[in-house]
């Protein structure tokens, strides 16, 4: 009799297959769950080999608007980035892919769910806490931190083993020297070779964009409209291309951004557990989106909201997705605040993808105000009284002379 | 007779031309002042002229290594940025010719300084605060803030007439269309065609940095060594070329960087004075430097000590330098927070420029452990027990169960 | 012929009357404007001495409900506080009384507001900075600011010949060597012989509060209801007195909280123009009503949404309200952030009020669950297993353990 | 043959005591380590029961001079608190402590240390993170996380038939229904009735500071002075006795705030394990000297200093304690930051303690020139331009302008 329902994030690799079949050994009965979140994949080949192990059912979820819609979008709205340059490809599908998951698994009656996440990276987190949230009463089975799992599959051979006698079929590719997450947004490469963090990577593992040497000679010009922070038209300049659809905006990004290089990093980040790992990122749309936001809040955006929401906000908020916590109240508080902040964020920004760059060509606004040049300007006095920044001077100057002052009392020197 | 000596900030341009005589005109001695910071300039002339004009005394500083020391190496350390891509390469030339101006003062005996920056940029508040805070007593004069002077020139044909009246020589070659500040770290434009935000700066106004179509085909492989973050040798690896000299590290980083494009931006930005501008800047060393700095972090710098540095001191310390209170008692405070940081930050980067990118090739560390390959590993466990992993999920899950059993409870839906 | 209307924010007392006179003198048309924020005040005095100098109008606002529901409660929500202990009673003030202002002069035609504040304190800021927002085109007219006004009246002489010249009747009580602001929240001392911050304010001074000498010897206890973090209920549990509206729970926590001695501090503080400034305030519901809220959130806010809004939102609210920019694009959006932190503030708190103290005697929650006595009870492991807290360790013991690792290699002392 | 040497935190009581003998048979041999840190305890008494019980040998070592000096005064430099009102005592007496057991345990060659912490609170945490960074090969065991011993001893009941068992003696005297920890800063309160967040604690549950209603009816006057943030002298002025030495200071100010009702709260707080708690403290002399302190800085230090430190430095090193991470990389950091905020708190401070209260009566100091009467002083303009003042709110009320006039395009309300 059954131990009951589980629900499986099964990938049709080998690791899940291994515990797609070790699950119904245990006497569960599995539902293998599989999300389409923009990566490159067999989804056929995937169920055929689900059900052919034992899965009682396949179910495969599209959740690509979903996921450009609902958290890419506002990821570009504030602005993301972990550690100075991760854009979070990886950890913003976490929350799409948990919800899909324990969607399914309310749908389907599993008690519990699974996944062949390892024990010492951040994805087990991200999609426990997530899991967690939405459905609290939830068993989680996370076979690489069960001993009884863990000691038996010690090495790829015992696995290789165990597919032979469960009839597991294996490609006879031979495993890339690196693992990989690929979403719409993102492909990342982490461990094998990579864990050398003075190792360069090999030119041919970059799989999405294009080596610079490679690239057009010549650059492409794009023009990214924005309402409330939000992008809501792509325009290809040189191609005449329009698109306006979410979805279609952020895979015409990557497309782009990816024939013309845009979007590598190579970085040692420190994971959530105190483990710093060395990833590889290809990260070409957000780059390109997140570019042009940033330089259309430079025009529309007012500057002390902008420092408080850059000095708060997006830290917070970054560092809260990349340690899975996204269904947390917290996280809700925080994304609360994204926004408001984004009212004045309404405009257009032309620029060029050339060589691995994002060039910006320029930017305006039909509705905003902030910036006026004729009152910026260097050569007018027009509404402006330079005999206020005297006083503006003046009162800042109190603190600073006193400080002078102080110095020179104490005989101490000011120097640089 | 004399109402004293005035120590004037003096360039040798039209501007501080014309400011000299005014001031001699109103009955003042001038002590012509120029500091040498690694900009452009035909020093020489600078002297002849402000001598014909009228100066009593023309002093020139060479401040690079100051400069260099002082200044942008801590900013290296901190990874210093303001509004997201600017690092501050005006900013941070201001302390150090504030400094050496009030030196000269004291030298002259001079009861007063003046300048000759605009009402409505940030250089007038950076000079003046350091002019308090080094010399409490100081009296300062803005001729472009006081009534007198800018109701008497009211345009270039003002200023051309009174020089024509003064005998003071005018360049014939026709002035650019915008402004420019130079020094060894980067080069500013701004004001004129720039005001329009949307106004794509043309191909040629770029003086440093090459355009990337001009760069060489073949990349340039770097090695950057840190100690305690400080750049303390920078190996052309490419032409065997090696530097230790801090001021030839940075301009060797600035060298290669403008061969290879790198390092040019074009923002909006937000001044001190609460006025919106349009800046372009071509700030090759810093990015070099920088980029390579805060890769190095990533390998050695502790994930805590890190992300407490970025909330609070990097952005901390970019806005008081942006605002000019280097010389001030926050700004001392924060800097003191610098250096307390970097302890670990030892080892080296190998990067490659390329069209305009700098692309990290590997990092390494002699000295400091907190990267462990091993541990970090995703195919080893050896010093790490999965199921602790465990424990720390469920300590964390405590308050999203909670969570999500209250969105139950009031039958709030929990969704992305 | 009038130079036109101008409304002035007019108080009966001496200076006011001066500037009310000499506007007129100047050729304006004067709308004198009294706020009713819960002063103790004789309106009808001031009316008539408004007009009797030659006001055209008086015009007298009751702002005590706005004051109480729209700036003080969020007050409460965000536990809002400046420099460790001032509750911004009179910051919290200003916001309403400009508003109140703006729309009387809307109202009556006015093209310009004045004031009667000092060049050197916070309150001309709060107010200007609220006119120019809401609107942006009004002419201010700051007589202490003015050098024709200010060179004038140099000293009470002046003033007190001037009101002669002009019949305007002055009080013949003796002035008291110190300033106060008052309103329903608060009194405020300061200037006079409070300007030796070593001076201790004599016992006759404090107005509001009873001295704890003077206070009952048997303590009165409360129990505040709170629903999304506003107080809705103020139960006098020893007199069996109930208040719900918002402006009655106000009240009588001031009442009760001035008879029990609650609320007086003495601070030297920073304003915002750079000057230290010795101030005496009495603020007796808003310690009472803060110091529940924050009891309540004890038990009912999660522990990150709490510090998160601690760290940024209550600080950087209660300064924007203490340097007058309650009308700014950023303290809208700081105010943003107020409403969502408070959803899960429901509860009530009992405490005694005794001899200057606030008791906390309990708190409770019906609809919240995030406090669980047995989960938390040190007696029970039900729902908790112990050794999740051993891998939590762990964990977190990674980084230590490195750290203390790296000091020993180095040979440093890891002590105290 | 012994399985090793292992360091017990040993108490006394009734739990260390029965897994000093649980130790044994387990095979351990014991060191029994006991810390006097200022609590009322029988060491005598707790040295002969442990060496009774099978100790090998018993090691009290004196804290107290390293609590106040090391870690207490740093606390009163940086104001530290937790969650509004909780001074840390517990958490602060950690760190001494474990330093403490740590030297203890290398001195006579333990390859472990326990200690009868139980698994849900914070301290575990605490003394565990200070081993590993101060012995990073340390073993630690923790009975109450250990499921043998967790299992076999459920209730209070088996503790005592195991204490029989093990001719260990206990105590008739019958326990109290709730824990406490006592040191020289405080006393705390927790579990049993007060696991009731609702319940009122019983007025002979405190053990440290008289009940109001029982404190003198006349007020003592002190006068604290301080040196770079640090007490260095208390004066009783009703007495005349002064103190000069750190821990005679620190003792002094908790034997007057006793007397006079000064420092008990009861809070429900955020434990790090993500439980929430109730606490009950009495912290006397922390209270007093923090009063003191931030009130000095009032006078003596710079707004904008106060204000970072306030904003980042406090709260962080307070959550740092609190989480038992004061021998950890970023806490390192951050107390580097404390020093350099403190140079120029230099002073004293007379207050008075009555019925529960700390009343400021004034402060001053010799050396520091941030406050200026004269400058300060509303009725002089001496030093002071007032037109200045018009310069700074122009300019900052450009944005604020800008945001009324889009509002006012936008059709927006612009209201409280």
């Amino acid at each position: 009799m059954s131990k009951g329902k589980v629900c499986l994030a099964y990938s049709g690799g080998l690791d899940t297959s291994i515990i797609l079949a070790w699950l119904l050994e245990q006497g569960y009965e599995v539902i293998a769950f599989l999300a389409n979140i923009g990566q490159e994949e067999d989804f056929e080949a995937a169920e055929k080999k689900a059900l052919a192990i034992g899965a009682s059912k396949f179910v495969c979820v599209d959740v690509k608007k979903e996921f450009v819609e609902k958290v890419l979008f506002p990821a570009v709205q504030v602005n993301a980035v972990y550690e100075d340059v991760y854009l979070l490809g990886t950890a913003l599908a976490r929350p799409v892919i948990t919800k899909a998951q324990i969607d399914v698994a309310e749908q389907e009656g599993c008690f519990a769910v699974s996944h062949g996440c390892t024990g010492k990276g951040n994805d087990q987190i991200r999609f426990e806490l997530g899991f967690y949230a939405l459905k609290p009463d939830v068993q989680v089975i996370a076979p690489w931190r069960d001993p009884v799992f863990f000691n038996r599959f010690k090495g790829r051979q015992d696995l290789l083993e165990y597919a032979a006698l469960k009839n597991i079929p294996v490609t006879q590719t031979k495993s890339k020297p690196w693992s990989t997450d690929e979403n719409l947004a993102h492909i990342s490469y982490e461990a094998g070779i990579l864990e050398d963090p003075d190792t360069t990577p090999p030119k041919d593992m970059w799989k999405l964009i294009k080596n610079i040497e490679d690239t057009p000679n010549t650059p492409e010009t794009l023009t990214i409209e924005f309402s409330q922070g939000l992008p809501t038209k792509l325009i290809n300049v040189t191609t005449g291309q329009i698109f306006t659809d979410p979805t279609e905006i952020f895979l015409n990004a990557g497309y782009l951004g990816r024939k013309h290089g845009v979007g590598r990093i190579d970085i040692v980040e420190n994971r959530y557990i105190n483990l710093k790992s060395r990833g590889c990122y290809e990260q070409a749309p957000l780059t390109i989106l997140r570019t042009a936001h940033v330089s259309l809040e430079g025009l529309t955006l007012d500057k002390e909201v902008r420092h408080l929401r850059d000095q708060f906000v997006t830290p917070t908020y970054a560092k809260l997705l990349y340690n899975g916590a996204y269904f947390s109240p917290e996280c809700e508080y925080i994304r609360s605040m994204i926004k408001p902040s984004q009212t004045t964020v309404n405009g257009q920004v032309r620029l060029q993808l050339f060589k691995g760059n994002v060039i910006i060509l320029g930017r305006s606004s039909e509705t905003e105000n902030l910036y006026d040049a004729t009152e910026s300007s260097m050569d007018e006095l027009t509404g402006f009284s330079p005999e206020d920044t005297t006083g503006f001077i003046a009162i800042q100057a109190i603190r600073v002379k006193k400080y002078g002052l102080a110095k020179k009392e104490k005989k101490e020197d000011l120097d640089l």
